[in-house]
């Protein structure tokens, strides 16, 4: 039998702010969505893909951001922040190369915090599309810019900081699943209303 | 010179909840607070504290839960929820021991999510406290129970769930550091108020 669950990526490097990064992880394994939480740091034989977020808490994570990972199909490619992690993943060009294939499949790509500005805005993706970001970043992006906390905008759905990562994530899981889960998830985690 | 931050203790089993064990670690020590994240697992020597979380987020913590920790003193110790972290810390007899002493001694003790009623609440903690928890815990809350996102009562600081979690690591700010601090990191968060 097919495997009917929707499929997420959530690539990170060093210092990642570590409640998006997890909030987005938690939330939508809830929604039994599979989440694939991969290291973009260089694959080291025999060692676990350590990264270290932004407040010194250090995950292991699923995989390495390989070439078998890049070639798999994701319904969604979420980029958590922390300002080196936007860094590193910005900078990144075989992620950047495969979110540049996501949208060129109309597939969603999500970002929170630092990453809409400097993953995102500052390649070249916002052209088209309004998106915001973390308020460090406003006066950075170029880009059509709104100050919602969770902004969907065609095929790109972007967030502001860790006070706005649970809303974001349950915003993901209303476009992959339903309204109808987010909302129980929402109720079920008592989340401010 | 002395160390002037105060000292937090989390310790943690396997299935804790990530985003209260993440909120509550990433929040204080973006409010300068010494936070030491601790595994509960027997200690394995050459092998990292590793602990994976209810939704399969992996994490390497500080430090094993070792005799030296338990011998140092804390401002605070906060427990994370998740149902069988829950589970394990209210039946690991040496942190009992500790949070015994952290309550004779006058100092603050936190939890949320199936730990208040799971570790505090049924070890007898809560006898002259007022205390909240998830929802799912509330029948089997024996002692005086109060509908708070966030509880304070003597010196134990109790919430709900994942979607408290902030609110309560922010609660945890104000009480050990100053509600300037506290309000000043809401706002960088753009915590919903
Ligand atoms: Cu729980």
């Amino acid at each position: 039998m097919q495997n009917q669950n929707k499929q997420v990526l959530v690539p990170v490097g060093d210092g990642c702010e570590e409640i998006e990064t997890v909030a987005i992880i938690d939330i939508l394994r809830r929604a039994n969505i599979d989440v694939t939480f991969a290291s973009i740091k260089p694959v080291e034989d025999e060692k676990a893909p350590l990264i270290v977020g932004r407040s010194g808490i250090s995950f292991i994570c699923d995989t390495y951001l390989t070439e078998t990972v890049l070639k798999q199909q994701f319904d969604l490619i979420a980029l958590p922040g922390g300002l080196s992690n936007a860094q590193s993943l910005g900078t990144h060009q075989p992620l950047l190369d495969r979110l540049r294939q996501q949208q060129e499949e109309g597939k969603w790509i999500a970002a929170i915090c630092a990453s809409p500005q400097l993953v995102l805005d500052k390649n070249g993706f916002m052209i088209n599309s309004t998106g915001t970001c973390h308020p460090a970043h406003v006066q950075d992006y170029k880009g059509q810019f709104s100050e919602d906390r969770v902004h969907v905008s065609n095929k790109f759905i972007t967030s502001r900081s860790p006070g706005t990562a649970i809303e974001f994530a349950l915003a993901l899981v209303e476009l992959l699943v339903d309204q109808h889960t987010a909302v129980q998830l929402a109720k079920s985690l008592l989340v401010k209303r």
